[in-house]
């Protein structure tokens, strides 16, 4: 091992949960560390929330590690998506031991798309009273992202028992958009033999609340993945403990769902859980499947019976509980 | 009162709770009824979903009350929202008695726009690959909303206590439309006094399930509104008792949130209770308040106390808790 990874803590929490997992990382591998910055303290100091060094990071490392931003979350974190190249966004939600969970039976992954739809963002201004919004789906794109999803249960990364996969959509009214995305993901998926169900995204908002474990894998388009997972983070107790990983080809970019916490930061409190488990995905991303089976053991193992932070009901600090991970491993 | 309500059944269990419901707005007023047809079997009949004469019929009416459709949902439920010029949907979203829920507490107040975002519907096939859709966001119809849920909380038609409302959108990633949205709906109120604070739709995605009890009435674009008020029918217990208003200058559609549940359709167990509280919505718009809240307590109080169906946990009939309710009033 001596991939170079970007580090980019960016704001509030981000510096402080960002450190505990690159000394995670650091412990269980040789890696490169680069550090960049990123977000609204960056952006007061210099005008640009993404400066080109930071940019040229990403690109140059093989995976990059980010923390949160603040109110300028969208000008970094869209741009470092696109900078990395990455078409999904894998956001597992799972409820884990020892945190209260409205629905802990839930155990879903949203396979995000991430280039387009609504974020494909060209905007106008056509008049003093009308804004237009172009939202554009490819089938290439669309099929890509299947391809994605079809691999991954193949491959067994779905929870358990996975068997295919539940495309969301609204394609009553989106009929050519949303139409095009459902058409080539569930084609692609007959032709490779995996199994599909569809369900627009308003019922699946009513049901995932009811029937949790209706769900494994669930494909999306860009603003429904956004929102539907973040519904399932509600259900499974919040954001504290949720990765994610946006994929590319030959780069991937790894954050905790979570912001900045400005009510906690500065605190050396946050809960590092999400983040050190974003540096699980990261490790599987450059192939050490083992070591992010180990980070992830080491991490629910400390929640289990480990020190937690306040948010988990504890009074532990962000290190102490860094430190619990790290003994594990 | 002499008013002309269209009655229009649809498909499936729609053709059970209807009239179930127009019983009970026989039984508080004094209507002419006017049935007319929509939905798939009417186009297996005649190669249309929406007959000009529905149409008509709507248009002529001063309340239409509208039960469920099939696949031909959105070729029928849109035209009509449009047939009666309606710019918001009111959808209440709260647990009744008896009714097992994940959140009881929830009870807020959905204010949908009505007319435009992705559901203007402007979509076009560029190319082999690419289709394109063009969400429409103007100041003129997001001021109208606003208009109407600063009337709404003025006249204390929000859940007890409500002060003010939340208006959730996405305009950190879709500027200039919902950030015309946005700034256009908060401006309204500031000029009229009346407080509001802003969500995310993801934010308000994972913290509706978490913290109920921070919202009640709930300003949003048509989309955001579709889903998120979808979600919160998945915490009050599911569709079976959520009543909608589609409300115009004029005229006003009312309607079930449910389908027309094909698996239980044509045994004659189906709940009307979400048709007949729309019935209460329908009632209210015409004035006639009291009467609205008659036919709301005497649905709460089968609820509490009288025949339930079997998606309640009871063996009665839709008639026979149609009888109960009527006995009520
Ligand atoms: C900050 C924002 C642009 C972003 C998104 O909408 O993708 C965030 O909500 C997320 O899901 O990571
Ligand atoms: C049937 C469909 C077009 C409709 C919508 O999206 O508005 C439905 O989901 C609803 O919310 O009434």
């Amino acid at each position: 091992m001596s991939e170079e990874i970007a580090v980019i803590p960016g704001d509030g929490i981000g510096q402080e949960v960002v450190p505990v997992a690159v000394d995670v990382l650091d412990a269980v591998g040789d890696f490169e560390f680069v550090h960049a910055d990123a977000g609204d303290a960056v952006k007061a100091e210099t005008g640009t929330a993404l400066p080109a060094e930071t940019r040229e990071a990403v690109e140059a490392a093989d995976a990059t590690l980010f923390g949160a931003a603040g109110e300028t979350a969208a000008d970094v974190i869209l741009p470092l998506r696109s900078a990395v190249e990455s078409f999904v966004n894998i956001r597992p939600a799972r409820a884990y031991p020892g945190v209260d969970a409205l629905r802990p039976e839930t155990d879903v992954v949203f396979l995000r798309e991430n280039t387009e739809g609504v974020y494909a963002g060209h905007e106008d201004d056509l008049s003093d009273d009308l804004s237009t919004l172009t939202r554009v789906v490819t089938s290439s794109a669309s099929r890509r992202l299947a391809e994605f999803a079809c691999e991954f249960v193949e491959a067994g990364r779905g929870p358990d028992g996975t068997e295919g996969f539940t495309v969301t959509h609204k394609a009553n009214v989106m009929r050519k958009t949303d139409g095009r995305f459902r058409d080539a993901v569930v084609s692609v998926a007959d032709e490779r033999g995996v199994e599909t169900d569809e369900e627009l995204m308003d019922a699946f908002a009513t049901r995932l609340p009811l029937y949790p474990d209706d769900y494994d894998v669930v494909v999306c388009p860009n603003l429904a993945g956004d929102v539907l997972s973040d519904l399932a983070a509600g259900l499974v107790g919040g954001l504290g403990l949720l990765p994610s990983a946006n994929v590319g080809e030959e780069r991937g970019l790894f954050e905790p769902v979570h912001g900045t916490a400005p009510d906690i930061a500065g605190q050396g409190v946050a809960n590092p859980g999400a983040t050190v488990l974003s540096a699980a995905m990261l490790l599987e991303f450059l192939g050490y499947d083992e070591d992010g089976q180990r980070v992830r053991d080491a991490v629910e193992g400390v929640l289990a019976d480990g020190p937690r932070t306040p948010d988990l009901g504890g009074d532990a600090t962000t290190e102490q509980v860094g430190d619990a991970i790290i003994d594990r491993l």
